[in-house]
C-alpha cells in the first residue's frame, strides 16, 4: 500500500526482482561465472494497475469497503486546507489509497481544490458533491449504476439535513471564531435542507436562515461539516455498489415529478432537461401554475 | 510522446538501460567474466512525469501551446462516442497527450463520460464545461489564475452565442436525422446564449427556442458542436496563461453587479454566495425588484 509512482531507484529493485533477484543475475546468459548458485526464482513482479486502467473496481480487494467513519473526520479537517471539493476528495481518495492501494495511491491529492466554492468560488455544483462525484466515477464500472449513483448523491444532498456530523476534534481553524453553537447537542437546531444540489443555493439559503455572514466562520464551520457528510454519503454509496453490484436512485420527489407531466425533455414547446428538484429555483412556479385565466 | 505506463516489458527495458544496456550485465560484480567488454554507459533513463506529480504545466514543453483546432472536431466527434463531458475532456486530453506527452498520456481517456448532461443526465454544470474545467485543473500552477480561468469559462458560456462550430466532417451520427439546418451558412440562425453555465437551463433554453425536443437529433446535432466550441475555448484559456503565466477573469454582467449591491456574500441579512449571472434564474428580480410598496 501507499506504493509511490515508479522512481529510478524502484526501477533497479523491481528490475533485479524481475530477474530473480540480484543474486541471480550472475546465472543470466552472458554471465560465465558457473559459481554463483542461481537463487530459486521469485515470482516475476509486476508494477500495480495504473491511473489509465481505469475504472478502479476491477484493482480493489474482494469484499472491499471503505470506512465510512474513516472518510469523515478526515474530510471535515481537510475543508479547512483546501475548501469543500478538496476535503472530500482528499478524504476519499486517501483512504481509498491507503485501504484498497494502487492505483488511488498513484493519484495527487491536492486535485480537487479546485472545486471550493462551487468552482472556483462560482457558486455551481457544491464541491464536495463534485469531489464525491469524481471519486464513483474512478471506481463504478458499470454506467447505469454509476449515473443513478451520482443522481441519489445529488438528489440526497437536496433534501438532507445538514451539517450533521460532528467532529472527533474540532479543528484549529475555527477554535474561538464561530458565533454558532456547533457542538453535538445544538447541531439539530442549524440544520437546513439545501434545497439544490448548487453551492450558491445551499450556502446562501443556509446563511440567510441562520443570519450570518457567506464570507464568516459559521459558514465554513457549517461547510466543513457538511464536507463530511458528503464523504461519509460517498463512501456509503460506493459501499453499497461493491457489495451487489447494482445501484437504483430514488425517483424525484413528488412535486417535481408532477412538472414533467407538462414539462417532458421531449417536448417541442416547453422541453425541460434536468434531474433536478425544480422547486428550489422556480418556487413561483409551484402555487398558481399554469396560471388559471379567469 | 505517447509513452505508456510501464508494463512489466518495459521496466525490463528501461532496466536494461538503467544498467548500461543488455551487453553491460555481465560486467556487474558478480558476473565473474571478464571477457564480457562492457558498452559505454548510456545516460540514466528515468521514468517521465507521473500523474502524482501535478499541476502538470511543470512539465510541459516550453512556449507551448494548445492547437485550437486540433482539438474542436475531435470534441465535437467525441461527443457521439460519449458525451458533451467525454467530448471536450478526450480532445483536450487526448491532443496534450500527443503533443504535451506525460503525464497526460497516462491518463484515461474515458474519464469524462460519466458527465454528460450536466452528470448523469441531472442537468448540472454543462458537461462540455466540467470537462474543460478538469483539464484546466490538471495543467495550471498558479491558483489565482486558475480559479480566474474557470470563472471566466463560466461566464463566456452565459454571454456566448451558440453553437458555433462548423464540422468539418457531419458525424455518421447526426446525418439524415437532424430536422433544423445545421450548415455553416444557417449556423448564425442556430445560435442562443445560454444564459446559464447548467446544462438544464442551457439545453432547455435552446430547444424551447427552436421548438424541438431536449432528446431528439438536433439537440445532439447543437451539443456536439457547442461542446467543440468549449473544447476550443479552453485552448485559448490554457494558451493565453501558458504565454503570460497569469489570467484575470472578465468582471461579472452590469446587472448582476447590481444584485450584489444588496446581496453581498456579507450580509447576515440577504447573503449570496454566487459567481454566476443572476438574470437566468431569477429573471423575476430584474423589475419591480425590491417591490416599489405604494
Amino acid at each position: 500500500m501507499n506504493e509511490k509512482p515508479l522512481s529510478r531507484r524502484d526501477v533497479i529493485v523491481k528490475a533485479g526482482l524481475l530477474l530473480g533477484g540480484a543474486g541471480a543475475l550472475g546465472a543470466l546468459p552472458g554471465c560465465g561465472n558457473d559459481k554463483v548458485v542461481a537463487a530459486p526464482a521469485e515470482p516475476a513482479a509486476t508494477p500495480g494497475p495504473q491511473v489509465a486502467d481505469f475504472p478502479y473496481q476491477q484493482h480493489m480487494p474482494l469484499l472491499y469497503q471503505l470506512s465510512v467513519a474513516g472518510v469523515q473526520e478526515p474530510a471535515y479537517h481537510a475543508y479547512y486546507a483546501g475548501g469543500c471539493c478538496h476535503g472530500a476528495y482528499s478524504a476519499l481518495v486517501g483512504h481509498l489509497a491507503q485501504t484498497a492501494g494502487a492505483p488511488f495511491d498513484l493519484l495527487p491529492l491536492d486535485f480537487g481544490k479546485f472545486g471550493g466554492g462551487g468552482i472556483a468560488g462560482y457558486g455551481s455544483i457544491c464541491g464536495a458533491v463534485l469531489g464525491g462525484v469524481l471519486v464513483i466515477n474512478m471506481v463504478v464500472q458499470d454506467a447505469t449504476a454509476r449515473a443513478a449513483m451520482m443522481t441519489e448523491l445529488m438528489r440526497w444532498y437536496e433534501t438532507a439535513p445538514v451539517p450533521a456530523y460532528v467532529p472527533a476534534a474540532v479543528d484549529v481553524a475555527e477554535i474561538g471564531k464561530t458565533t454558532l453553537d456547533f457542538s453535538a447537542a445544538n447541531m439539530a437546531a442549524l440544520q437546513v435542507a439545501p434545497g439544490s444540489h448548487l453551492c450558491h443555493a445551499s450556502v446562501s439559503k443556509w446563511c440567510a436562515a441562520k443570519g450570518v455572514s457567506a464570507k464568516g466562520a459559521d459558514k465554513l464551520a457549517r461547510c466543513a461539516r457538511l464536507t463530511a457528510d458528503v464523504a461519509g454519503k460517498v463512501a456509503e454509496l460506493i459501499n453499497a455498489y461493491l457489495k451487489t453490484g447494482t445501484y437504483a436512485a430514488a425517483a424525484p420527489d413528488a412535486a417535481t415529478a408532477a412538472c414533467g407531466v407538462c414539462h417532458p425533455a421531449t417536448s417541442t414547446t416547453k422541453p425541460v432537461a434536468s434531474g433536478m428538484a425544480c422547486g428550489s429555483c422556480h418556487a413561483d412556479k409551484l402555487v398558481n401554475h399554469p396560471a388559471v385565466v379567469p
